[in-house]
């Protein structure tokens, strides 16, 4: 039963709501599978209900929400599984402290104008946060900070779902983190 | 890259407060990594600090927090890792509903007569309850209720941790859950 332990990383994609962080890692995870690879997907809205039921969005709940989804992803990375998180984890000193603690990190930042995010809103989460209806959001009545050093950018308002996946996977490429013999197209 | 998933599955060690939880499942743990599995222990006590700051130790919290390392047993096992937890988890209710939610899923029930318990003391913590300083102890001012049908019974007051890890290693064998080709001796 012995067997080489593969190397796993977290893959985490941080941006703000309805940027397409969800949609991208899923397309990742799809064509990771496709490959035979342990992916497990923890997607923040999923993953708050099962570990962190009764935080809120203050910063330090929202704080010790992502500590708890990066504990996990460690966990996974460090056995040999691709943990991809996709959350808004809004803010940077969190997210440097996981990069720290976990070591294979690979950080995307899924970026997308404000007025195309308001004009996309499929939601309409925006337009209630704009009239003042939600508390702590994100962009609106609660900061984003963008990553500094992202292995890589994605502007969702001017490339598909399709090339943004396909560029996070020629980075995992690059970055030696992925490297399958025979490779799928990204419509297999 | 493709490599065939091996079977992960969840072994579950539940018991008093100083009945040998943590004592046996390192040593089922050096003995799986000395056969190179992929293992992961998390113990109740440490775990509870990662992903259930805040909670206590009424019936609610307690469950939420046995849901918590669950969840992260579940992700692990489904993708091909051994995760060991050592937990009192006292209520039978939230331990069935794990194992449905698991599926491998070994339970053990670390036992130990309450005067035995009360004679080694190591932490002077049933001192202490027994006192009434401190409130919701399990198995002195809070229930606990042993698994009706667990896969194995263990009497740590009659058995050395040793001889507790091989009956723990030859129940997964028997269970066909661990095979390995050339068999370490438990002390390798």
């Amino acid at each position: 039963m012995t067997e080489e332990i593969r190397q796993g990383f977290t893959l985490w994609l941080t941006g703000m709501s309805g940027a397409g962080k969800t949609t991208i890692s899923s397309l990742v995870e799809r064509r990771l599978r496709g490959h035979g690879a342990r992916v497990e997907r923890l997607d923040g809205d999923e993953v708050r209900k099962h570990v962190s039921r009764g935080l809120g969005f203050s910063r330090e709940d929202r704080d010790e929400n992502i500590r708890r989804i990066g504990f996990v992803a460690k966990l996974l990375s460090r056995n040999g599984v691709i943990a991809i998180v996709a959350a808004i984890s809004p803010y940077r000193a969190v997210r440097q402290e996981l990069r720290l603690a976990i070591g294979a990190f690979v950080e995307i930042h899924v970026d997308c104008p404000m007025d195309v995010l308001i004009a996309r809103d499929a939601k309409g989460l925006y337009k209630k946060a704009l009239r003042g209806e939600i508390a702590n959001f994100t962009g609106v009545s609660d900061p984003y900070e963008p990553p500094l050093n992202p292995e890589l950018v994605i502007d969702t308002s001017t490339e598909t779902p399709q090339e943004s996946a396909t560029r996070v996977w020629n980075k995992l490429k690059e970055l030696g983190l992925i490297d399958f013999e025979h490779e799928l197209s990204p419509c297999e």
